[in-house]
């Protein structure tokens, strides 16, 4: 049956080749007004950011009464002639001859008119994408996935699945979700009285993955340039509007390659997203740069135009103390930079995206290049304004011997990378990769301010509902 | 430096603006031999499937021995000039002028020439994408991927990821792995002595999806169009060559639609993803057709070229009954059809694809339409010669009383599904969706026989390990 309901986009983008002709459209209603004799719907069918006027009149209508009676939210089958309404608000209509009622919705439909708290349309995921809000956000978190997709294929890039559980926290990256089948209120022990992890479904300790890096250089290593782009985990207790339990990070990792191609690389991605989003979705771009957040559009348009810089960590703080700016947390080396500190770079020194390199080891993964200063590593973290960092990278130490200094230095148990360190010994080669956050990314691209708010269903402490 | 090194592809594909000109690759070693002043090294620099031979002379290399003598698999730096081969094996080839070793290997390289078991393979997951056969499965995993996502953007779906983490097993499809922040070692206790979910991260119990069907419910009835895409999970203690823990979904949904486009939908993406794959990646499609399954593109071709037939399960039921044939499993009305069943229905009686439909209701889930006779649900099965089931899904049932009728009769708890009923109360609409087993795909694509080979890095019972 849907081949019949020709698309509301489609009506709108080669309006041309339909108006003055017979049209099916199948939809929502989300608004209706009506008097005696004449009445109007904006009908939303999910295929474009908006409505399709629907101009109802008792004359052409059979069952006129009935329609405009419907509650919001009511789904119609609508036939009926385009009509260009050259001057007015939308540049076309339908003057409908036949609307069959398909599902009546009831009058305690919860997506009125009036405006609704984004904390109320939390607890009501299961109809807020019918909003127009999160129906342009959630159109956006699909063309921007998609535009990371193609990114990297058009580059001949290989997509490849890290696994979502992980035998061992080898990135260290935060608290994890470990899973079981066990049965919680009989769980098996050893005779030492521990949890007998060898009786579990993996016959070890499992977690929910924090990071799909490291099995990403397995593969880039085979490859030359590859992506992951997947769901990770923290089981951080934050309750924060930039936390969430789940969410999803895009990995590239690229084989003979150092910092310097992975910043441009970086760049080269951003820049695309954007452009890529504007481009495919400029309906929802200015609804969002209307009513929520004013200089979205500008700011997006100078990320496009500008050179991303290049600063040394060490620069960096120099330049931070001799602003005279008073922050929050003090700045010196060897200090992780707070988000103040990154904005204060981005927007008042360097004013536009920059990315800050080389950082003091110590406040670095184990798996960052060394710097032959024996105390910074080959790292990156790009800074953009309006947010602060967006995306974190490095080049990878891929010699075997500094790697495992590195490993014992720190604590960690070798055995847990057997693999990792093999990688390094046949046939190691220069690499570098970096994550983007893509629910960061995704409030960059929309000015949300909240991550439930570009998550469908977004997990957080004490909520895993719908 | 990565810009410097032309891709073996590139090489490959546009030979005639290489030919004569110097030019620089990066890859490892595949295999090398010499003799006293010349030699050869079959490079393979992960961009592409062939290798790049490299022929090396001691008259124009300064460390001709050294390189001669690396192991397999060590990585290299090449300069030469590439020349036309014609009637050799490869178009052409790069006589070396200048050879920097990047990383040296080991001769403990586990991976030389002799050909190793797939079991053997997945213990060195970490080292198997560098043979012939993963460097093909991984790249057209990759393609597979992207096909997918390119088919239903261009139609305009809208990608959204369903959670992974869910508070309750809505679908009942199957034992769930349980997500917990508890210490195991000191479970919080209920005063009635039951594990108190309440503490738990989630404040109630929580488990990795099965599917994200519900979820993409919620929006195709917002979006009209859409699709996840995902991993999902089964506990299922099943060691078969067929089951893995973690696997991918496909899982489209489309609002003001019934069976029949759900089938069409379904033909179309499947003879997409064929051709898609065929296209982009021919030298692997051949090796697969020459070393793991000699009929596959034939009977790819096959697929791509037929139309899908439609087949009541009554209806199949009787062919199968009348066709003589012994079954290991009886066949009766009201019976599941078991792979025997159903490879014998496409292989030898429809001698082609075929969409099973409308099957016995007991058999099947509570969310698939009812049909008038009260017996049957609006469901179907995409069968294909050479492995059975690849598709399932159904028409939703979008009728509120019908919907809670079901859910009440197979003693499911309403509560658990209040968001999903609201769905058929405010606006609903006919609609449908199907399930493709990314895997299950992948194996259809490439003729490999085990799940395990077609993962990265796959998760089975006691085995988590990468």
């Amino acid at each position: 049956m849907q081949k019949q309901f020709v698309t509301i986009k489609e009506l709108y983008r080669n309006k041309e080749e339909y108006i003055g002709k017979t049209v099916k459209v199948a939809g929502w209603i989300r608004t209706s007004r009506a008097s005696k004799n004449f009445g109007f719907v904006e009908l939303n069918d999910g295929s474009f950011f908006k409505n399709m006027q629907i101009v109802l009149s008792d004359e052409k209508l059979e069952n006129f009464k009935e329609i405009t009676k419907l509650p919001i939210s009511s789904s119609i089958l609508v036939e009926g002639e385009l009509v260009s309404t050259e001057g007015a608000k939308q540049p076309v209509e339908i003057q409908a001859t036949n609307i069959i009622l398909e599902g009546e919705s009831d009058s305690s439909y919860p997506l009125q008119k009036k405006r609704h708290t984004l904390e109320y349309l939390r607890t009501i995921a299961h109809l807020r994408p019918r909003s127009n809000t999160f129906s342009a956000v959630f159109r956006v978190r699909s063309l921007t996935a998609y535009a990371i997709h193609k990114f990297f294929q058009d580059r001949n890039f290989v997509y490849s699945h890290s696994p979502i559980i992980t035998g061992s926290d080898c990135e260290g990256a935060g608290e994890m979700f470990r899973l079981t089948t066990m049965d919680l209120n009989n769980i098996p022990k050893t005779e030492e009285g521990h949890v007998d992890y060898s009786k579990d479904f993996f016959g070890k300790e499992a977690n929910l993955t924090v990071s799909g890096q490291l099995n990403a250089e397995i593969m880039a290593l085979a490859f030359r340039n590859v992506y992951t782009f997947g769901p990770t985990f923290r089981a951080e207790n934050s309750n924060t509007v930039k936390h969430a339990s789940e969410f999803w990070m895009v990995e590239p990792e690229i084989a003979f390659a150092d910092l310097e191609d992975n910043m441009e690389l970086a760049e080269d991605m951003i820049k695309y997203i954007i452009n890529y989003v504007m481009e495919n979705a400029p309906e929802e771009m200015e609804f969002f740069n209307n009513f929520v957040d004013k200089g979205l559009i500008e700011r997006l348009t100078n990320v496009v135009n500008s050179e991303f810089k290049r600063l040394p960590y060490t620069e960096a703080i120099e330049l931070l103390q001799k602003s005279g700016h008073k922050f929050e947390f003090p700045v010196e080396w060897g200090c992780d930079l707070q988000t103040e500190h990154e904005r204060y770079l981005t927007e008042e020194i360097i004013k536009g995206p920059v990315f800050v390199t080389d950082y003091p080891k110590d406040i670095k993964a184990f798996y960052m290049r060394l710097n032959p200063d024996g105390k910074t590593v080959r790292a990156t973290d790009l800074l953009v304004p309006g947010i602060g960092e967006i995306i974190g990278g490095s080049q990878r130490e891929e010699r075997y011997d500094v790697l495992l200094d590195r490993i014992k230095e720190l604590g960690l148990n070798e055995e847990d990378y057997w693999w990792y360190l093999e990688l390094r010994k046949f046939g190691t080669a220069t690499h570098s990769g970096f994550g983007l956050g893509f629910e960061r990314m995704l409030m960059y691209l929309t000015g949300m301010q909240n991550i439930r708010d570009v998550i469908p269903f977004p997990r957080t402490p004490k909520n895993a509902e719908f």
